[in-house]
């Protein structure tokens, strides 16, 4: 009987094990988040299935801030853009008279909000301009090696979460083609994502800005400037998709209602379709936002999530951990 | 003696076959322009070679209109869009006194050519503009399956490149995304390109219009709007590649000097890099054309291929055929 208890044992021991090798979502507790992303990936690549979605088609698109990094307090990218203001400030004396200059050097971010599309544009213009693209991406890749969060005090490049990791690569591994859509600026993205998301550069869609081709000296390069050309955020989404992409995803995954119009659009597609929405709600963890926040905000994503039948994460209860073990 | 003779010549016609079922390009006569290709490709996939090359980073360029597809005696876009002109007139009574309509509808391309940017708006306006992408390609690809080559009779996706067919699938193989950076219309090549290419729509560059994102009754649409966005021609192919790919290309293919500067931009880049351009000289088989003709104008190509290092293909003595076997 002994030996017996012993060989039950074991025999449990190991198939938990073998279950626990099987998770590719080893991050996520077993709830209906996770049961949904199972079940849409096992229906989609069953290959004698009625839901079958060849490889070509399975395109899955990912919002950048939010879903898969922290953009709290206030979004990475107008982070950089505030640090490279006041590195850049001792060449402009004028701007510590000058809005929206004078707010982004004393850290008033309610001013620098109300100056709206404008003084975005300025700060844009000062900040993100007038080089080269590889010179621009060499900036951010600089800024992230030494840059700190003032809560979780780590590189912004780890603040990554770690479910979402595992679920990129679980796509991925399923023969999806992972792309990001997100609001944030085209060749910011570029300088980090294919070495933290495993996501190439012709796989990020984004908002960007004019860039012209120029010969100097014949030496040809490529220049940035002072214009903004698209706004990939909210119906811009979508139209960015179908200019990038050319085919509807047939999954979609953000968390404020500037990816409202991207799941939108996803999920109105026919056959099987899959949309979630990461909803920040642990405070203890990173941080709870949604109606009314200034970063990130939720409201209609959050009222609709149920009847469009997205699925609505609850970083809280659905993930086991937030961010990936830091170094 | 007899027998060893016969040995030989088993010998020889075994070589022989296997030489030619290893001919990755069999429909391009040995000249240095397959050898150029060859050894390019050798280098860049020597994996303890000093020129290796990533996969991720053999990103290879082509042009469509005369670099993939013929282009003469008038680009098939503008062919098609001459006929959907006639296909509408009858819905629009004014264009028989208008232009550039009158000229589209008498097929007068001389002045329709002189009527410039403000011209080519309102055609593309009335025959691009209107629907969703999704109608439009269905558009394109009704009439690709209906109208027919002037001169060589047959329908218009019969008329690629058997060479370049080869030559897109070799690179493929050798781990090269492969890419089409046009002059022509995104969505208008979206309607073909995987099919006849293997070009997926997501590696598509390509001149485009305003698309708008809209919801009506409930069901999201995008409609493309009568204003062009983006020319990619000349110096926008760099740009193009820019946007959309975001890694310099390691190889360009282009046949006009509307892929001047890709192939400058793609040339001047570090490491490995190689340039062709397909010559138009072959009367008898397609069309000879390049000094002053009013589609696909090469001239600076011409007088530069030699010192910036491109290899320039004719058509004639280069390639064994021009087309695939027509049905």
């Amino acid at each position: 009987m002994k030996f017996r208890a012993l060989a039950i044992v074991v025999l449990v021991l190991v198939s938990c094990a073998s279950a626990r090798a099987d998770d590719a979502l080893p991050s996520w507790n077993d709830g209906p988040a996770k049961q949904g992303i199972l079940a849409f990936v096992a229906r989609v690549t069953k290959a004698d299935g009625p839901d079958y979605v060849k490889p070509e088609e399975r395109i899955a698109v990912f919002d950048n801030d939010g879903t898969l990094w922290t953009e709290w307090p206030l979004y990475t990218q107008a982070v950089f853009a505030l640090d490279r203001v006041k590195e850049l400030a001792p060449k402009h004396p004028e701007w510590r008279k000058r809005q929206p200059f004078k707010a982004a050097l004393s850290g008033d971010v309610k001013t620098l909000a109300e100056s709206g599309a404008k003084g975005l544009n300025e700060i844009v213009g000062a900040t993100h301009a007038g080089e080269t693209p590889e010179e621009f991406q060499a900036q951010v890749s600089q800024w992230l090696a030494t840059a700190e969060h003032p809560k979780f005090k780590a590189h912004y490049d780890r603040l990554v979460y770690q479910p979402m990791l595992e679920l990129l690569a679980y796509l991925r591994a399923n023969g999806f083609k992972t792309f990001i859509v997100s609001g944030g600026g085209l060749e910011f993205m570029r300088a980090f994502a294919e070495r933290v998301y495993g996501v190439p550069p012709e796989q990020i869609v984004g908002s960007s800005i004019v860039t012209k081709y120029e010969v100097r000296d014949g030496k040809p390069a490529l220049k940035r400037e002072a214009k903004v050309a698209f706004i990939d955020d909210k119906a811009g989404k979508p139209v960015g998709i179908n200019q990038f992409i050319g085919r509807r995803p047939i999954a979609a995954f953000g968390n404020s209602d500037g990816d409202f119009q991207m799941l939108e659009w996803t999920t109105a597609g026919a056959g099987p379709r899959f949309g979630l929405i990461v909803h920040h709600d642990d405070a203890a963890r990173e941080a709870a936002y949604d109606r009314g926040s200034p970063v990130g905000r939720l409201e209609r994503g959050l009222d609709e999530a149920g009847k469009r039948g997205w699925a609505l994460v609850s970083m809280k209860n659905d993930w086991k951990t937030v961010f990936p073990p830091q170094r």
